[in-house]
This record gives structure tokens, C-alpha cells and sequence, in this order.
């Protein structure tokens, strides 16, 4: 504990132990968490509150920039704390309740909880826990490695629970940029018109009465466990590269490509760092999450600036960060994700949308979140508040699955998240196939040409010969449009015995 | 002809017939036209282009705004003039094509064509084919009644064919606003605040040198085929303004309700009607097309202003209209529909969303396209520009179509247009399902309760109930999702023998 980090010295009687702020938090309340991808959340009252809740149970609804690290939602899920969670979650607990219908789970847009809040269409949080580096003089809040929902949690939320990180370096306070849109009608545009432009405070601003606790803690953040690329990833980052090499000969894009989102994951992590090896220097990001591949680009000097929302690093990457953020203090910035993620900002600076699939189909729709069409997995989480508005929309995904036994291009998928309209480019190990100004008929000739495995080329090539027969805009079987996912389900493989 | 609508002298030399200007027309070319919804298309040169295919054939790519009137997607079709056809159509003729595979149709958001050809990713016109009310002294193109994607076009070819209508009215001068973002990276915030803002030109700001020929015309746009409302838009009508009423009590909507978005078509007409009989004043739209209810509502005093792209009229409203233009001056905007359409204003401005579905399912998702998943109807349009990005989005569809043999309510729709995250309340004649803020089982509780016809209800429960003993977030039985979908292909209804 370092009362230095409590800067409002009014504030140093709110001093408690997490147990004593679980009991601001009752049954049946909304509580709004900070953490976003693994990184910023609450640590100590969300663990107190599962142990509570063991003995005198309870259930709140629980809801947070996106997911969470520390084990949290699994301990809330075995706890029976959770009646409710959204926007966003990692966990194979929770999943698993999620998908036996004993959580319910709202799956959103992650730019647009804030404002459904804000206009009173989701409950606001009776409670926020934030995590905090500081509380300054004026009694303002400095999130930590995320910003997520926290800032309107706060300003929404009658009580407000601080956690102190002694553990993350003050040093991250000044790399925040919260701006919170003014309410309607009198909104005006937001003012971000570069990757780094800083248009708001460097700390949340309430009214520090509404702080009822401060806990303090020595928790990390979790590592991420995002993989070194293989075999597949590095020629979907190949394919890729490739790509942008020839849009910019064709003066498609810039020599810079514009700034970059990618998506969080193994995947959208190797093609980033696919760009290591490319020419392009001078590159931006725009991005909700910042991973190892971008502090990797900072390094090599390829690129200048990143936008974010949160950091979540490997243990390979984390201590090169965190022990010298100097060195990146004037490379960086975190929002909050309601900026982070706009629309407004996305189709404005022109940025590459790059996320994973986890399935696509012949016509470029894409499931990236339901296994089988039913069996939720993460959530939809950013993906479609950049696609839609992107200068390039890209989805990456790998050609097989379960050693073969998954094909991830279907003939339908199973689930839409992103349809055709919000779908550019497709890129597997096998090759990209770019949709751009294509009408159906064709773009299925692109994909499966270029991104399908071979094992299961010819069966898709002969659905969709068999559907243009039938006719069509977009030709298909509907009585076995799922015949792959079916037999899946029951014979463990996508492939005909 | 009337010289006088030619203002800038210089141009009274490109004077010609429809079939001279044709002659700029080569096969394989891409051509802009002018056109959004039946209104403000380009008259002549289309239809002498169509005669001239028939005798010596050539084949174009034809880009509009929307959709054609006057028959010109017919005749074009039937004169086998369209290789491609992008962003949206309605025509019979044409839809047929489609579905055969003759015609590759590119069906995009509405606010995304002349984006991309900005960006190069789209082919930009070779000649544009702009009805016109006037030509300024300067040489600019003062359009008629829809703006669409012409100003763009205009400004994208090289060549440009002016067709003066002397049936508009000249009064239309002045009802534009021509407003073109910058070219990234330097592109800054688009200044619409309000929806009567005008931040552009009275007129498409081209080199006049780029004009090659101009055609004069008599001919006037396509009444719309809007029909009255029945029964069941009645009830439509009622559950939403209900719905409404209970929102502005509820403080989650201001007294005027915010600006409107209205989709083209009989049933969303139909629910702007509806405001005429209710409390509701100082109402305001911001939307692509304004039919028929706009004006009647101006009229009763219930609609202070509205921003559109378009106006299509009723024979009823034509005259009372057109002939009075005057009385509408200050109530009125027309603008691109990269502005009407555009998400960082939709979101901005808080706007309803009311478009119409084909079909949607028990989980919220939208299909606004496809007739069983394969045969496409007309095209997305402006839906998913104004649904992701709403205060609220609503879709209203009739619970049963073709004398109950169809039910718009389906276990899992065909094709998704707008997913679940995108879809906040759904209305029937049946009525409301308020779906903010449910998890996808509880969505289906509400949608199986309040939406579907009672010859399906029992049904589709019977099909949520065995999916949820199976499981998964979102449970389906993906062997029979689409089996009403089938039985209505083999049998000709959704309603088991």
C-alpha cells in the first residue's frame, strides 16, 4: 500500500479490505467492471465477491469493457455469482454455463454498451470497480493497462469501488485519453481526426464523493497466452502481405497502408508480425487491443504509432514494456472502447479491419462466434464495429481444423455475424481471395479457389455446382446447406466416410 | 427545350438527341447514373441505349444510386445491355436476371458505392448520365428529385451527360445539399449536427469542360406503387407508436422521438403514417427516401423538417407536392446518399431506424433479401447503414404473407442481412418484442410471444423448446432450421400437412 497513489488524501479513509467493499455490492445489482481482452480488470472485490457469494449466495448482472483475466469469470461462474454478463468473455466456464443456459449472455457490439447505457436502454451500473495506478488531487480516477467501459461505468454508477495496482507502474498515468461523446441531441463530431490525436482527459472525472472504497492490490495482470505463429499462420501473414504489396503498387492504398486494426488472438498476432518481415515502415495503428506484434513493430522501427484500448502481453514481451515505458510514452495512446471502436473514427482514417473467423462460407459471410451454430465461444467483441465501416475489410482464419476433421470454409455458415456486404478480403493457408465489387456467383469462385483445403475442395466446389443448377442470387441446398456441421456433430468429422 | 435551364452559354453546343449521346457509350464500359428509388433517374439515354443494344449489342455495368424507374432496368435487361448492375434494383425483369445468373448483381450498403470507388476498389465510371434540373452559370448540375450517388459519379468520370428535365419543376434549385468527404488521410469530421444542417452545394461542382452532350426530356419519374395501409400495417403502426409512447414516459427518448429513418415500401409508409394519428409533434426525419407519409405529416403539422435523398411520390401526393414546392422550401433537404446514409451521423444524431424484413427468426436475426435463402428480392439498400448505428432499430414485417402460408417468422432465417446484435425490436401485426438488452433465449421467448402468427406459434415454440434441450447459447437443431423453409419449396407452405 502507497498512499502516494491516493493523491486526494480525503480519500485515504475509503482505505478497505476487498471483503469490506463487497458489501456495497448486494443481490441483483448491475455491477460495470473495468478489464478489456485480459488486461485492467478489478482483481480483489470480484474475488472476494465469489467467495461471498459461496457462502451467501447472490447473483449480479456483470458487465465490462470485454474479458477478463485472473480466473474471475470462471470463479464467479463457480460461485453462482453470474445471472447476467456481457459484452464479452474468454472463459471455459463461463462458456460452458453460457451454453447450458445458466448465464445469460448478451453478445454486443463492444462500442455500443456505453451508449445503450447512456440512453437508457441497458441498465446503469449500480456499482463500478475500477483499476486503478492513482486517484489524483482532484480525486480522478487513472485506469491501468485497459480503459474498456470504465470511465461511463464510473460516471454512471452512484458508488464507485477504486483497486489500487501497486504492481503496474505509475509511469502508465498520461497514456490515457478518455472522451466521453456528449449527450444527444447536442452531440458534435468526435474531434479524432489522426491515430494519435489526444482529444480528452488523462483520467476518469467524478465527483470523488461517489468513491466508497479503495482496495489496494499486488496482482498482475494475466500473460496473454497468445502462441508463436506456425506453419499456417505464417503463410496466411504471407498471403496477406502480399496483398497489400500489390494494392499499394496500384495505388490503392498508401505506402503506410493506413492504420491497422487487428483482432486479439494467435491469428490476428501473426499476421502483424508477418509485417516484421515485410518493406512497410511508417505503419499506425487504430486498434482495440495492443499485442506482442505491436510492441515488436515499435521495436523494429516499422511502426510509429498505436492506438488502443487495452495491453496484454506475453511473458516474452511484458517486462520489455512495462519496464520502460518511456520509451513508448509518445507511441501510444489508450481510449476508451467506445472510441476506440467508433464507427465514426473507423470509416474516417480509412483503417484495415483485420479479425478472425472462426468459419466462413463460400459467399463471404463469417461466424465468429458459434461452433456448430449454437455453441457460443467469445462473442462477436469488436470485429463488427470495424468491419462494416473498414477501408479493407479482412477476416483470417485457418483452412482446417481439429486436425482436418473441421473444414472453416463451409458451404453456409452456420451462424452469421458479419454477412457478404461487410466482407472484403478471405485469407486461409491456402491463399486470399478478394470480393471486392464481386456479385455472389463469382465471389464463390474466389474462395473456393484460393481458401479452401484441398481435402475438401472438391466437395465444396460440387455444392456449389449442384446449387447455380437450382438458381439463384445466391445459390444454395438449403436441405443440406449444414450437412457439413451435422455430420460433424454426429460422425466427428466435416468429411464424407 | 428551354435554353434558359442551360445558364452557363457555352454549353448550349452540346445539345443533342438521346441516340447521339448513346454514341459515348461503348461496350464494357462502366457507367454512373444518376436514380435512387424510382425518382431523379436519367430518362433518355438509358432507354436509346437499350434500343441501341437490341441492333448492335454491347453490354455495360451499370452503377445508379438505387433503384431505376420508368422501366429502365427492364429494358436494359430485356435488351440484354447489363453485364453488372450494382448497388440495388426492383424491377421484375431484372430480379429475374439475377437469378438466373445472367445479370451479376453487387448489392452493397447504400452509403459505401461511391466510397469505394474513391478508394479505387471500385471501377470508377467511365461516363456519367446525370438528370438535371438546370446547369448553372459555372456549368454545375443542379439535380432533380433524388441526389443518389450523382454528384460523385459526375465528379469520378470523364465524361458527363446531362439530361435536363423540364418537367421538374426549377423550384428544386436550391433543395440540395452537395456535400463530398475528403480524401483520406486528411479527411475531417462531416458537419452535420442537425438534421436540417446544410454544410454543401446547391449544385455537382464539375469542370463543365467534362460535359459531352446534353438530351432534353419530358418525361416524368415513376409514381410510387405505395399502396394504403390495411389491417395489418394498422397494427404494425399501433404496436410501434405504443411502444413509443411508453419509451418517452419511460425518459429513454425525448418528446419528438429523435430524428426518423423510414425504409421504402408499404409497410414502413405505413407506420409513418401511423404518427398521424398519434401525439406525437415536432417530429423530424433523417433518411434515404421520403415517400408519401413524409408529406402528410408535414402537412398535419406533426413534421418540423426532413433530410433525405429522394422523394417519391403517390399519384395522390404528386401534384399537392410538386406544384407547391415553395410551401416545403424550408422543410426539406435532399442530399448524397453517402451523407443520408452515412453511420457517423446516424449514430450522431440518434436516429430511429424502421426498415422492413422479409423474414426474420426466433434469436432477432434479419433477412431483407433473399426469398429461401437463394432468390434475391430487391437488395440491403440503406438498412445496414442506419440499423448497426441507431438509437433504435426496428424491423416491421406482416407475421404471415402469401394467405398464411408463409409465416416472416421462422426458426432460423434463410440469409442474414442485419444479425442479432443490429436488431433491437421487432413488429408484426401480432405485435412488439422489445429485444435490448436479452441474451438470444429470452429474445426467442419474446419473439415466439409477441410476433408470430398463432397458425405458427405453437410450432415454433415446439422447435425453441427441443433446440434448448440440446443446448448452446443460441440452441438450434440445425438439421431442421430451414425445414420450413424447404416444405414451403416442395409443398408450397411453411404449415406441416
Amino acid at each position: 500500500m502507497d498512499l502516494k497513489r491516493i493523491r486526494n488524501s480525503s480519500l485515504h479513509t475509503k482505505i478497505m479490505s476487498a471483503e469490506e467493499a463487497c458489501n456495497f455490492i448486494e443481490d441483483g445489482m448491475t455491477i460495470g467492471m473495468s478489464g478489456f481482452t485480459r488486461a485492467g480488470e478489478a482483481k480483489e472485490v470480484p474475488r472476494a465477491l465469489a467467495e461471498k457469494a459461496k457462502v451467501s449466495p447472490l447473483k449480479i448482472n456483470l458487465i465490462t469493457g470485454a474479458s477478463l483475466g485472473n480466473d474471475l469469470d470462471k470463479l464467479l461462474t463457480e460461485a453462482g455469482a453470474l445471472a447476467r454478463r456481457m459484452p464479452f468473455q474468454v472463459d471455459n466456464t463461463l462458456r460452458k454455463a453460457i451454453n447450458k443456459g445458466e448465464v445469460m449472455f448478451i453478445d454486443q457490439h463492444l462500442s455500443e454498451t456505453v451508449e445503450s447505457m447512456r440512453n437508457n436502454q441497458l441498465d446503469k451500473p449500480d456499482v463500478a470497480i475500477i483499476e486503478a495506478v492513482a486517484i489524483t488531487e482532484e480525486g480522478h480516477i487513472v485506469p491501468t493497462t485497459s480503459i474498456g467501459n470504465s470511465a461511463s461505468f464510473a460516471m454512471f454508477a452512484d458508488k464507485v469501488i477504486v483497486e489500487i495496482n501497486m504492481l503496474h507502474s505509475d509511469k502508465l498515468e498520461g497514456m490515457h485519453d478518455i472522451y466521453i461523446p456528449e449527450a444527444r441531441p447536442n452531440r458534435t463530431p468526435v474531434p479524432i481526426l489522426n491515430v494519435d490525436d489526444r482529444v480528452g482527459a488523462q483520467a476518469i472525472a467524478i465527483d470523488p464523493s461517489k468513491i466508497v472504497g479503495i482496495v489496494f492490490t499486488n496482482k498482475s495482470d494475466s500473460f496473454s497466452t497468445v502462441s508463436d505463429p506456425d506453419e499456417e499462420t505464417d503463410q496466411i501473414a504471407k498471403h496477406l502481405v502480399k496483398f497489400f504489396e500489390k494494392e499499394v503498387e496500384e495505388k490503392r492504398l498508401p505506402e503506410n497502408l493506413g492504420p491497422l486494426q487487428a483482432g486479439i488472438g494467435n491469428i490476428a498476432n501473426a499476421v502483424m508480425m508477418g509485417l516484421l518481415d515485410s518493406k512497410f515502415t511508417g505503419l499506425s495503428m487504430y486498434s482495440e487491443v495492443l499485442q506482442d506484434s505491436t510492441f515488436d513493430l515499435i521495436d523494429a522501427g516499422k511502426l510509429d504509432f498505436a492506438s488502443g484500448c487495452s495491453i496484454i502481453l506475453s511473458e516474452r514481451v511484458n517486462a520489455q514494456v512495462f519496464d520502460n515505458l518511456d520509451k513508448y510514452r509518445d507511441k501510444l495512446v489508450l481510449r476508451p472502447q467506445e472510441m476506440s471502436n467508433l464507427p465514426e473514427i473507423v470509416r474516417r482514417l480509412g483503417i484495415i479491419a483485420i479479425n478472425t473467423a472462426l468459419e466462413f462460407d463460400i459467399y463471404g459471410n463469417v461466424n465468429s462466434t458459434h461452433v456448430c451454430g449454437t455453441k457460443m465461444m467469445n462473442g462477436i467483441g469488436g470485429s463488427g464495429d470495424f468491419a462494416r465501416n473498414a477501408n479493407i475489410s479482412v477476416f483470417v482464419t485457418k483452412s482446417i481444423a481439429k486436425g482436418g476433421a473441421i473444414s472453416s470454409v463451409v458451404p453456409m455458415v452456420s451462424h452469421v455475424d458479419h454477412c457478404e456486404h461487410d466482407v472484403d478480403i478471405l485469407v486461409t493457408d491456402q491463399g486470399l481471395a478478394d470480393l471486392r465489387g464481386l456479385a455472389p456467383r463469382e465471389r464463390a469462385v474466389q474462395v473456393i479457389n484460393n481458401c479452401v483445403h484441398e481435402d475438401y475442395r472438391e466437395a465444396l466446389l460440387d455444392y456449389f455446382e449442384r446449387a447455380c443448377e437450382r438458381g439463384g442470387h445466391t445459390p444454395h441446398l438449403l436441405e443440406e446447406a449444414f450437412s457439413w456441421h451435422t455430420r460433424l456433430e454426429s460422425e466427428g468429422s466435416m468429411k464424407k466416410a
